[in-house]
């Protein structure tokens, strides 16, 4: 497994890697786990290289945010890319080469999409994720972009970004990998003390029980979000969000219909945690 | 020469291509001349293939600017193409297929490069400059982007978007190409009536005072610029700007040093012209 740093030196090797070889690219911010390792699996199924970066992206983190105490454990990251026997080659750039003094382009969205959801609370989050994915696809040049659904919102905006400005890329969203007590696994979990890591599973029921809701019938959103937000109360946890919106487009829904996104975003103390469910909705 | 409508077939066709080929691209919006022809010529010299596309490209017209108005001779432009013999495949995308209804996601240089000269009265114009071209390099994938120097402040700005972004095409500006008089070469040259004509080349003979100047010594670029200013002045144009900044990054300079851009818009009746000298001063 080749282990690169140098923007230059992975054009190199990625321009070479292109002649013979489809690429599943995989984007991280490190502190990785199964979740992660799930998006390794798939690029490893459906393309004969697989890359995984490790860069934690200054730009899509805003100012009191937790840019500095974000978990990097790279030799551990690197181990488990190693042992996986899956990947050909980590992209761990420097900051510094990725935003050198004097960057000024960006990559946005100027519809709703961004504005939604973590969008209320982190404006300029996703101008951030748009951004670094878009020099990341410029450098990689990947046949295939794998993204985790537990970031819904991210997946379907990098999605419609790479539509707009024609990356020929085709982005595969995998399902959200899940602890054993249902809770979404993400590198933020082990922010959690053992008492919150405890109350963090209700995040995931509140969701299920919004689906089981729909299931049974009820299409009106507001009274599904309003059991939901019912639920969560009765926990630790303070809510940020709780929306069920059209999949793909994030646009508002007044009946319930179609490819639905159902999704919250919780504080346990400090720590934010965000989880969803998509239904699609035959009646 | 093959002409491609379709970005999908577009797409196809590079892919093939540049398995061989090194790739030339010149961005037109049509109306070709000799200028956008030494473009062509450049590239050829350069590359083993050459595309060119025509596009007028909505995104970079504001409500009242002449994007109706624009000259499309397209089949003159395809015969001035093919007569050539230099060009492989000329591009010609519908704007329907360029900007889909939905369609949300902009590229855009946030310094200040954007803002000065053009930008002060074009504010919107080279988002949507630099969201074409972004989007063209994702279609076609030059190994070079030929410029005119006309555009000068377009040409640094797609260069700084371009390594912003870490495209590797590489951009290459080229000479302005003059008439006779010395009138920069123009698609809206067209536009002047045989008296404004006439008026016009003082453009450049104002820019060409503001050399000399400089080349006998004089060192404040404010003297230049109200020299230049009083040149313009006594013929029918209206002033929109002169200025005389660093070349590259578009920075205020206090005094004359280094590589300056010494650039001027100007409308004579409802025709804007602009012009510009590239110099380095060695002292």
């Amino acid at each position: 497994m080749k282990v690169i740093t140098k923007i230059n030196e992975m054009q190199t090797y990625i321009n070479k890697m292109k002649k013979r070889h489809t690429i599943g690219f995989v984007p991280t911010m490190g502190a990785l786990h199964q979740g992660h390792m799930s998006l390794v699996a798939a690029a490893a199924g459906e393309n004969s290289r697989v890359v995984v970066s490790i860069f934690v992206n200054p730009t899509q983190f805003a100012a009191g945010e937790d840019l500095e105490k974000y978990p990097r454990p790279i030799k551990k990251d690197l181990k488990m890319m190693k042992d996986s026997k899956l990947v050909a080659c980590v992209f761990k750039p420097e900051a510094a080469d990725m935003y050198p003094e004097g960057f000024a382009s960006y990559v946005a969205l100027e519809n709703d999409m961004p504005q939604v959801l973590c969008g209320v609370t982190r404006p300029s989050h996703f101008k951030g994720v748009t951004t670094v994915i878009a020099k990341l696809l410029n450098i990689i040049k990947p046949d295939r972009l794998y993204l985790g659904q537990k970031d819904a919102q991210q997946a379907f905006i990098l999605e419609k970004m790479m539509k707009d400005l024609n990356y020929e890329t085709v982005a595969v969203i995998c399902p959200t990998v899940r602890e054993k007590d249902g809770l979404a696994m993400s590198s933020r979990n082990s922010y959690l003390t053992p008492e919150q890591r405890n109350t963090a599973p209700v995040l995931y029921t509140s969701l299920q029980m919004a689906e089981s809701m729909i299931e049974l019938g009820e299409r009106n959103p507001e009274t599904v979000k309003k059991e939901v937000r019912r639920k969560l109360k009765e926990s630790q946890a303070e809510i940020d969000y709780v929306e069920i919106i059209e999949a793909g487009t994030l646009k508002r829904c007044e009946k319930l219909c179609g490819r639905v996104l159902i999704a919250a975003a919780i504080c346990i103390g400090k720590t934010r945690l965000i989880d969803n469910i998509i239904m699609d909705i035959k009646d």
